[in-house]
């Protein structure tokens, strides 16, 4: 089969045309790929950063980010049949660890990661432990299919901290959180202020529902949250911009007794105002991690079904897999949106 | 009458002989003060340090721990008599924003603080609104009246993470934690782990029911806590240290998906691992300030009342309000527990 | 003044020309009424129901639901100015006992309601403590200030258990449950399903948002709630129509894991299949009543002000209030929604 | 192999002693039973009552309590290895609907029971699913193993409305509720206030830790609670009998804002004064069944290694495997505490 491999430790990646299909264990099934998409992990790995030579063992086929048919199982296999339409969830389980058995896999004390310790989907096929497969339902398409991971993790941000009603802040419109806006619009948020430092990306943001938009470059973010709470400042904010100026700056817009979800990793340790930020604030401050399995997966494809979110804006361009370095290029041009791989 | 003048702006304070009584207003009780205790804000203001001198206008007469009989009070005071006994709650809520009509007068939007903004209870009076008073049960002796606001701080940071059956971890063995440790064992923890850097604070901590103490100068806590949870983490963390080098190490010392409280005051800002230390670990991190107006005074009588925590090994000293030097001195010079004043 | 007096102890009630204006006391307002509605509890009191004679002392001006000016005010009241545009809110707290001192005042243990035990708004006058007054923003009008009360009871189920996402069970379209069916389209419900046994109150639930309608006379509501849920159940279910019958029934409709609020006031103990109904079912059930004093009166405010949430539908009809008969008599012939009386 | 069996539709049960060892399934292991122990429903079964006949389909080997060695195992087993010590969990998931799917097992919609639905552990040897086996820590004695299952549903009870600090009622002083005694003095009750009907009971309440016991045959439960809690109420009752007077009288126990926890199962629909009973009073209800898997289990093993329960008062008695008549017989006879049988 084809796929795109990280052979080397050096930035880039190698289009192979000739690698064997994965063997497919006894509770796996192997899934021929119909759709992937591009996390910004996958950027990590293709120009080989610190986050990433720390984590993979070479070669790896990477990607993780994808949906497709089932075509073979293991003898061991009770979830899924052959024929069935499934996309994959990231997060390998040991299935017994203490968060394992207490209904939280998706933080696995021994969690491997798909794309990064086991082969991943930018390929015709993938092997995945059946527990890491979601069937999607008739009315999603692979496309959609392939975007649900992501989604998942808008949506796992919007769980620890509900937003109907509330004004909410959200930090970031990478393709999460632009999908945070459409989900926080769907759930009836009253406001939603979506922030960003690329206009291009803001407008997509209303798109999906942002009832304000600011470009914090040019304007001041708790300026506008204060003026359009009255002075109290935003329920709940939620980072998935991954940025320490965001994050410092996303607590000050936090109401007193206000939520703060940080979703988006920063790269390096993030100096907190502890004292009026979080402690006079009594603020809470809640860090998640993927989606719940599968918990968070089942509300997606709620949302998804009922029509109240539409996922199309969210795409930024659609790829055959093998031009996978026009993708990543546009990616780091800034074009705003999920770029799409398809095999 | 009598009372302890911050004057000038400079280190030290004033015993004053003669001031005159606190006016009392419509809402206002005067209470003759029998016991006030030393708080850490105290000593900000007696050494003037920047925190001090942003806050206070001079002169003042400070302090806020206390208790004490009602002496007089204004026409409209509907809560309390003449001959009543009462402790004080440092804040004053304005009765009329978005906080104090939602049931969080502590945070109140335009708080004054006792001690800080309008006179203190370093004197032999003081006059306080009505909502700022609570009355002791008959069992209450002033001078556990007058550890009641810095037990209640105590007990507020365990409100919002409750102990029972918990593994917990509390940083910081000044009065605060000190109490901590008694509340948390009241309150049925399984393992209560202590930490300081002064091991007559760790002696008392076991006193008042740490399991475990760790001299954080000479241990690693992480080592020892994950040792104590078979690697597993403690489920709460609190801290009282206000140190950020306490603080981020605690955050380490936490289970997946553990709740980390924030109750003490950094100096300044701490930077923090927020990708290890709370998005991966799916952590929780909760600022409390002061005590629920109420509901912590009541969890706190009723916790005095059951006789299962005894406050005496809290006690570092009592002086005559006039020797206060030597009460601030002895903190100064690192004599663990509390010091009271009896004026 | 003129005002609706109960004064004997049989159905009906007096059109009274002539009262004396209320006094007002020391932290009193005075309201010159704008506009006043008619709660169910005021027709237990025009027929003189047992709930009626068990807590009235007649004669007694009654009403509870109403908004005005403030024309006069005691010396005592800091909140008020004359001249402000008010709302009242129904309980009147000690704010002395526990309930009151821990942010509850809603629950006061020793609790006096308007129009029941002190002379109520079907007047030109009323006079109420300040502390259960509610200023109207600038956009709210006197007629949906007077539906704010009622309005907050349908927010506080809510409140309990938020709607946004969820699949909803809203039972009876009385004038609260109407407004509930706006309130959740407004929060994000993902579907609302509104049961009656009055078509024509249906057909507001429609208008307000409910995306299902079921006329329990004649349809079976749990087949439809499983259906709707693919034979999952509803998240939510709230009774705001006080039947025990459908009570009993809504229990049927709720998933494994759900909630179900409790707001309406059943005549009689209801028999309830606690096995199946509850404890299998791992099952939360909830009471409220009234509304918390003042967090859901901001978010009231919050949605009007957001323009998500249009009360018109609701009313079902304005009387002169001398005309007070017509009125009554319009609720008992079955007139969906509610009935304002402008004096 | 040697086993008790449900053979007729009729009381009694029949001492077998030649039986199929169970056949063990792919990713079954079978346990060589150590110590079994007798639930309410094992009495149901031999008695052949309602309960019981509409789910057993006979001949069956019944009993769910139990601890064993593990003696083999299926190819598809990873969690286990002979050799292990183990308690059974009486729930089989299905491990692929919605509630498995979200943490809730326990919980499953498709649950299959052991000793109902498949052969049961009254027996040499028992085969579970490695699913709904638990490894008993060394320190834990297979008699303590049997018991674990039960002090599960005890936990879990509290585990929903923790108790430390708390004043809590717990009705009934069967087995569970004996245990639940233990457990809420382990994690810090203020007062824990037992009632039964039977002295014997009672007696052994205050062994676990009950502070008050109440014998509500002869005393007013009610009466007593308020007077404990000086007229406010408990926070949280836990019913653990099953007695539709006893959930009634125990609404009335609660304060303002508590919560009651239902975990006995009553015969029958059971009439609730909705309005003061949750309504006026904000009360929350909640339903639970069996324990969370493994998030119960993990709590029970922590709280017997940490030492702070004593599991022994709650054997009743202790009797050979093939004397199970005798055990039935004592329970029968209102012998308090749990009886063992001994294979």
């Amino acid at each position: 089969m084809r796929g795109i491999v990280k052979r080397d430790p050096a930035p880039g990646a190698v289009w192979a045309e000739d690698l064997p299909v994965p063997e497919v264990g006894d509770r796996d099934i192997l899934i021929r790929v119909k759709a992937a998409a591009i996390c910004g992990t996958d950027l990590h790995i293709f120009d080989w950063t610190p986050w990433a030579h720390t984590r993979l063992k070479l070669p790896m086929v990477f990607g993780h980010e994808f949906a497709g048919e089932v075509v073979a199982k293991g003898a061991g296999v009770r979830r899924f049949e052959v024929g069935q339409r499934v996309a994959g969830e990231t997060h390998i389980g040991c299935e017994n660890c203490y968060q394992c058995l207490t209904g939280n896999m998706h933080v696995c004390e021994s969690m491997k990661i798909i794309g990064v310790h086991v082969p991943g989907a930018f390929a015709d096929y993938i092997a995945i432990p059946e527990s890491c497969a979601w069937e999607l339902g008739d009315d999603v398409t692979y496309e959609q299919g392939a975007l649900l991971e992501p989604m998942g993790v808008a949506m796992h941000g919007i769980q620890v901290a509900p937003v109907g009603g509330k004004d909410v802040v959200l930090l970031g419109c990478g393709p999460i959180g632009l999908m945070a806006a459409g989900i926080a619009k769907a759930q009836g948020a009253n406001q939603i202020i979506s922030s960003d430092i690329v206009d291009a990306k803001l407008e997509i943001a209303k798109t999906m529902g942002a009832t304000i938009t600011v470009n914090s470059a040019r304007e001041n973010l708790e300026e506008v949250v204060m003026e359009a709470t009255g002075g109290r400042g935003a329920d709940v904010v939620i980072d998935y911009s991954g940025s320490g100026i965001a994050i410092a700056g996303g607590l000050k817009c936090l109401k007193l007794g206000g939520t703060m979800v940080l979703v988006g990793l920063p790269d390096k340790p993030v100096a907190l105002d502890l004292v009026d930020g979080i402690i006079y604030r009594e603020a809470t401050l809640i860090g998640v991690t993927g989606r719940r399995m599968y918990d968070t997966w089942f509300e997606c494809e709620k949302l998804l079904k009922s029509g109240k979110i539409d996922l199309a804006p969210v795409v930024g361009g659609k790829y055959d897999m093998k031009d996978y370095e026009k993708a990543f290029k546009a990616i780091k041009d800034g074009v705003p949106g999920k770029m799409l791989l398809i095999p």
